[in-house]
């Protein structure tokens, strides 16, 4: 059994020299609200769900990114109802968000 | 199929206080030699290996911990050379290293 059900991945990096990435794209603080939400919603810990921080994950065109594994689900998100839909949808009721899958 | 054939976080996270973490373990350093080494390798890309840091993946009192997906296998390791086993054996040759396994 995977130690984590679901184990997110937020893309964080920052990149110099005006280049897309997803830092300058609100990153760390839908990680940060994510993170949060999931806690007040209860789905945190072995087992559940755990939100983190992740380096370059290499895909800065199609930025903001997370995934979502063991499942290995790419997203693309824009802002805080994206991520409450993935939250919803994805880590609750365990059905991915089509539309934001890249 | 996946993006990446395997997605390794590191953690590299640092906590204040003289508490166990991945950092004063080495993480980063770890980190730092396993991207350089799968690159040198020719292992990485899409559909191949993406070496990444990760903030604190809350497995602290394991640690240096990493954790590989989406097979969702966690090792703990010591040295340069159980990186570089892991490398080899895992993610050239598709066989977790079970010795280091958690």
């Amino acid at each position: 059994m995977a130690y984590y059900k679901y184990h997110v991945f937020f893309c964080t990096n920052r990149r110099e020299g005006g280049q897309p990435c997803c830092a300058r794209l609100g990153g760390q603080e839908m990680r940060d609200y994510a993170k949060q939400r999931c806690k007040a919603l209860g789905l945190t810990g072995p087992g559940g769900v755990r939100i983190n921080s992740a380096g370059c994950l290499d895909r800065c065109g199609e930025g903001p990114v997370l995934v979502v594994y063991p499942e290995g689900v790419w997203y693309s998100y824009v802002d805080q109802e994206d991520i409450d839909e993935i939250i919803d949808s994805h880590l609750r009721g365990g059905t991915p968000v089509t539309r934001l899958v890249i």
